[in-house]
């Protein structure tokens, strides 16, 4: 009997966002891995340490922030060889995951590499998107609305064409980007309708208009939310 | 003091896949709404029925099934005025939502009559787009691609452009429109790509190839995830 790989969402950042069965999971398996920066603590495991018993092994996923930066590749293939060989030996592993496990982040890297070998379970998560939309009470999508998750990562001219195009925008992976951001959207009439939320549903939230944000004081997590229609 | 209204997210189906804070919620408030139909039983209160306790003031918003039939507004403020009174007499009230309160569904509708008289408090909850992925292992989104949550009753052509403009599209509120999508989705070459994924987190989830299916044995829940990048 080999193990079962679980990608585990943890949720936004609240420890109380994670679901039942998401605890369930941690408690049940004996190996947790989780993504990590190259050196110090890994969010994920952060925002789900009250719910990891004592006892189990755990594997850190120690990744650059910017995959372009590097051996990314190597990295993963190293992490799937640490998995694999706890999955040959019957261990079940949670994998953590910030947000939900399919939308972003590192775990669609890791479930090629596993996928067809053993087996693959996903517990899917609450987003940042819902968690941002919930600390400012923003409808993210009514009736014949669509919504748009689009990454700032895009160049100018394909950020600018997604988001005109959209009726609501979730704006995410903004760190570097924040700059080009606020230059489309201002050029797309949209300041007044671009709300910037950090670090939403953990104890450090914090909502400005993305207007008012400077480089010097923006956060890695943090997402913008852009409605065009009214609504009340 | 007068009472608070959350806005609950139960999540996709998977009585598990409720929230810690969620229960939390349902435990504390004395009063519990719901969206139903105008006859029989609520999905949301199905979904949260375990975690329940009993003594409670339950309150059911009856509303059509489609939004666009009869006195959906008078609903609303029906319900808005029984709502009011539990709030004025400082009861806490936990309205169910289905998956994400504000990802389309009923609370958005409460909401506007709600806010600035009485405390709003939104918890969110995992989408029915994350659990459908879930249950296909198919990334919602992976590095510069964007996500477009879609809804089946746009007409043709703008379902069409909707679609043809996504990396990946998750189209949801399929109902009586399955036959317009399936032709916007064949006439755009997509056909390969289209899953359709009915009652995702629940114990009768089942997924088809979107052309597989007909008007005849189509489920109210259910929604198609269409990626068009190869990602393995």
């Amino acid at each position: 009997m080999t193990g079962t790989l679980y990608g585990v969402g943890v949720g936004p950042g609240d420890p109380e966002l994670l679901t039942l069965k998401a605890i369930r999971v941690l408690r049940d398996a004996p190996v947790i891995a989780y993504p990590a920066p190259l050196e110090g603590e890994s969010l994920a495991r952060r925002i789900a340490s009250p719910h990891i018993p004592s006892g189990k092994t755990e594997i850190a996923i120690r990744l650059p922030f910017s995959p372009e930066r590097g051996d990314t590749e190597e990295r993963y293939d190293h992490a799937a060889e640490m998995l694999t060989s706890h999955l040959k030996s019957g261990r079940d592993i949670a994998l953590l995951c910030l947000g939900d496990p399919l939308l972003y982040g590192s775990f669609v890297h890791v479930l090629p590499r596993i996928a067809g070998r053993f087996g693959v379970s996903v517990v899917p998560g609450v987003s940042s998107i819902s968690a941002a939309a919930a600390a400012i009470h923003l409808p993210l999508a009514i009736q014949d609305e669509s919504l748009s998750v689009i990454p700032a990562i895009l160049d100018a001219e394909a950020l600018s064409a997604r988001i005109a195009a959209a009726d609501i925008a979730a704006v995410v992976k903004i760190g570097r980007h924040l700059k080009k951001l606020q230059t489309v959207i201002t050029t797309l009439g949209l300041s007044a309708a671009a709300r910037y939320v950090e670090y939403a549903a953990t104890g450090t939230e914090r909502v400005r208009m993305l207007s008012e944000v400077s480089e010097s004081d923006s956060a890695y997590f943090a997402l913008v939310l852009i409605r065009k229609r009214e609504w009340r």
